[in-house]
């Protein structure tokens, strides 16, 4: 297999909460549970008092992709997050450390998201309300990944809160861009690294399901090749 | 006079100061002393420690004019202005107590203001960077004044530094609206204020100044209900 993300044990993701009131919180109560079973991902609180400054640089720079996961309050983050950056980005760890790093924000909104348009109640779209993270970023020279929010949580049906579950574990591991064979990379891989859990018959049934996307993958291919070959066989 | 404004004893404006280091900060040095001649404005620095919410409020109550003054940390306000926002401005209070208020950002800047803009190295403008904050405003039904930025305060002239007192004076104590009688109104009330400290002769100038300022302005009127009556009687 030529992708293995997700499978290995490397950590690649830190998610970064800023929250007052995690143990509170039934979204992001949610959140942890379904990040819990994702190996390469690392969650780290934020708490009030002071930042070891040396501690949080050297934790950073072990991730790929760094997550700040925050209720949105006043159209920002929490201070507390603030109060991290500040201090922890200073300067010269700015220019040299987070470089080619992929920066992604999970808001979760007491509104409702469709409110976020010109015209509408809230007026501002959730790119330009943070465009501080965004231009924070750039000048980190970062990738910023499409913001993940989530709003109305406790209206959610039950599939609602499943597709949401997929989604964020996605938004946490997925590599970053959105093409058909990414996605079903990401699947495969997390299909297999969860069957091991199951019971036989559930676990033979995945594997099945798996298998045939493998071979699908493999039709598709041999299709592509097909293709090329002909086309380059035209005058 | 039909304009008091400046004039009377009236607290008017709040310039809230979120700045670590207020003492050692030559821009914000000269902003004080700048706005020390002004009566109607009151100045409060953010300290880090517990706010006193209900003390805080009901400070807010009593002004019209709310300023945030602080550099820009990361394309926002220091935390500490964050956290004051967090715990101060609850859902009652921006309901029903801050409408109509107006808020300004005195913004100072470590780089160049015309790097704020698409294309250039900063890439967003500071309306763009700002916007959680006209949001706020919008929230509470306050008035969002333009942004007061200042950029490079240390490569200043004199007669830059001399033409940034006079705005800054302006942006805290003027009647928000660009016309140019309010202007005119401004320095004449503004004049009258300060001639009183001067030595004689010096006094007797600037009176001089404003009497001539307002003689033109009686010109002007009249002018104006001459230009009304011709047109009157057009057919």
């Amino acid at each position: 297999m030529m992708y293995q993300n997700g499978v290995n044990n490397v950590k690649k993701t830190l998610v970064i909460i800023a929250h007052p009131e995690v143990a509170d919180s039934q979204l992001q109560q949610f959140l942890l549970e379904s990040s819990q079973s994702l190996e390469e991902v690392e969650i780290h609180y934020l708490i009030e008092g002071q930042f070891d400054i040396k501690e949080e640089q050297n934790k950073l720079k072990k991730f790929d992709r760094i997550i700040f996961q925050f209720p949105m309050y006043w159209y920002s983050a929490p201070f507390i997050l603030k109060k991290w950056i500040d201090e922890v980005i200073d300067y010269t760890f700015s220019k040299t450390e987070l470089r080619h790093k992929e920066l992604g924000l999970v808001v979760s909104l007491g509104v409702d998201e469709a409110n976020f348009a010109s015209g509408k109640p809230e007026n501002f779209t959730l790119s330009e309300i943070f465009r501080p993270f965004e231009a924070l970023a750039n000048k980190c020279q970062m990738i910023f990944l499409p913001i993940f929010s989530i709003s109305l949580f406790s209206y959610m049906t039950e599939i609602e809160k499943k597709r949401l579950l997929i989604e964020y574990q996605q938004y946490l591991t997925k590599k970053n861009n959105v093409n058909f064979e990414t996605k079903e990379n990401w699947f495969v891989s997390r299909g297999k690294s969860i069957s091991k859990t199951y019971e036989d018959t559930k676990q033979e049934n995945l594997e099945q399901i798996i298998s045939i996307i493998e071979n699908n993958r493999e039709e598709i291919e041999d299709l592509r090749l097909l293709i090329d070959e002909m086309r380059s066989d035209e005058p």
